[in-house]
């Protein structure tokens, strides 16, 4: 029997276990063609059946009309910082960003490199931490801005968007979902985009997927390198060069698996259940662990909290480690506890982690 | 028994099987710590050890010393074609170029959009294909270049360099090894930096690796993205963002498959006896097959050769295809036949492809 713990990591994170054993046992010999995925040309029909595939289930588990292109692009997320406001901003454009977190602070950094930033709501407190999302009142939107940047779910912060953000009319909606693209469905014809570095709910580390409308295709700048154009990347297929195609195929499988689980509208009631059960505990011992953020705000995907002190988190974690439970620390820039409870996290690791912290807090509570 | 065929795709590539073999053994559980290498954070310990084997296994066998730095990027090889000048030629600096195929005039028209490209040598003929390697006397150098940009070896044309230009005093080389790097031991002093995409001789897509002379830093623009600083990678060990961990693993295997077999000087030796054996079955029937590349410029990684006719070169795949002898298409752009033979490449399968090339030839003749 294989050892698997409980793997409660931010991402790169847990996948399902199903996924990895097909991955395994076809990692020498991929569908009879004597070869692993890992050694097929990009433009083998053979690999391009996966990719093909992996774009259908996307559009069909999102439910995107034909206006959309499913792209697969290398670099991270972290690339589509730049490649955004480069498309966008180019010639002094104003793009609004919500800040609720790490990320979308770091996005708007880049944009500025390349066109007007209006901060629409920063929600850094004095120490530049990040505790609540913000409701549709308190945005301060641009009517004329090229587009309307926020990030769906702050997996360091632990704070989600329970609401999808209302733009003037005529501003497309981006989005930052990578760590909670298809947590559940929702409705895309507002998004001009979307993008999600796959490490977190997706697969592994190596592929970000751009959802792009085609009309955005239209407002991309010319004279900008051919890697950075959206353009380049639609007219390809994201077959302009040499695609990662194993971090797809794996993407793919996770898809699948979604698919026979029932879809978005199963995964969505399996995620609620999971994350229930873990703020169900801490909000049950409230002398012992404490959510350092607004409940409104809560994420479904990252669940953060503390101890009574810095050195009980400590043994909380070291101990949780030793009965299976791993990848418990929060965030080296927020301290704490994190459980990570993405789409693949099984309810059986959620019930585990239960068990143990109401163990840890009665005997130490 | 797992069914294998003889694979000569041009990339991605065949890869050593032990190397397969060991991926598929700790995918479910790596190194007992009960999750695959892909759920793993990119900054635990356990990975962190597989990131710094790969630079470590990189310096040792290309004899690097302490003034390189080795860095893993996404974005494929076709990302370092702008990242390169918009580091280098900010402020309207010039850069040299060797065009001798494809990828080197791709990565010119990328620098043209950051400052003035000159180009030391165009190989095109009229019909724009590449048959041969310019000599150093061949080459207009510009004594006041920020860099000297080739391509070690053309994967589509079927040439590759087998001396390494010198450039002007002062001047760095910067080249593009991405269909050739680790196939044998060179001086790497005279390069302030080299890249290759993982996915021919190195391991699977989804990586780049790029070595970096550390004064080469001081050099980069600022007010740039931060993903396209080198520095910015440089500083944070290729840790900025999440790397593309499973390729980076891989390739790790197969360094470490290159240092088992008797690091390069082995490799080299292998190298030259799988190609010495195709351009002998070429060579010994003139009246058959024809190379349509320059002799001294034969590329010792992608062999290229012709058939009387279209219609035989089809049959000819086909048959080979049918007898376990898979990737002998040529590029779509120039048609014909072609092997690569990367290092992963078994001289069992070269011999099977000699033996296929003489009986067709006998047969078809």
């Amino acid at each position: 029997m294989t050892h698997r713990i409980h793997n409660f990591n931010a991402g790169p994170a847990t996948l399902p276990l199903s996924v990895l054993e097909e991955v395994q046992a076809e990692l020498l010999d991929f569908k009879g063609c004597g070869m692993s995925i890992m050694e097929m040309s990009h433009r083998s029909p053979e690999y391009m059946e996966v990719h093909t595939e992996v774009q259908t289930l996307t559009s069909e588990l999102l439910g995107l009309g034909d206006d959309y292109k499913v792209l697969f692009l290398g670099g991270g997320a972290s690339t589509q910082f730049y490649m955004i406001p480069q498309n966008l901003l180019s010639g002094g454009r104003k793009g609004d960003y919500i800040v609720t977190g790490t990320w979308a602070k770091k996005a708007a950094k880049e944009a500025k490199l390349f066109g007007e930033v209006h901060i629409a709501h920063d929600a850094a407190n004095a120490d530049g931490k990040f505790t609540y999302i913000p409701t549709q009142d308190q945005l301060h939107l641009s009517p004329d801005a090229a587009y309307l940047h926020y990030t769906t779910n702050n997996t360091i912060a632990g704070t989600q968007f329970h609401y999808y953000p209302k733009a003037p009319a005529g501003v497309p909606v981006i989005c930052d979902m990578s760590s909670d693209i298809f947590w559940k469905k929702f409705d895309p014809r507002p998004f001009g985009l979307i993008y999600a570095g796959a490490q977190k709910n997706l697969g592994p580390a190596g592929v970000t997927m751009v959802i792009i409308r085609k009309d955005m295709l239209d407002r991309c700048a010319d004279g900008i390198p051919t890697m950075i154009s959206y353009k380049t990347h639609a007219d390809n297929d994201s077959l302009f060069n040499t695609a990662p195609v194993f971090p797809i195929y794996v993407v793919g499988k996770v898809l699948k698996w979604i698919k026979a689980l029932g879809g978005l509208g199963a995964i969505e009631k399996r995620n609620r259940e999971k994350a229930g059960l873990i703020y169900g505990a801490i909000d049950a011992n409230p002398d012992f662990f404490r959510s350092p953020i607004q409940r409104e705000s809560r994420s479904v995907m990252n669940i953060v909290w503390r101890l009574p002190s810095e050195d009980l988190e400590k043994t909380f974690i070291a101990e949780a480690k030793k009965s299976g439970l791993g990848g418990l620390k929060g965030h080296r820039s927020v301290g704490g506890c994190r459980a990570s409870t993405y789409n693949a996290m099984p309810i059986e690791g959620v019930k585990a982690l239960v068990g143990f912290m109401e163990a840890f807090a009665k005997k130490n509570g």
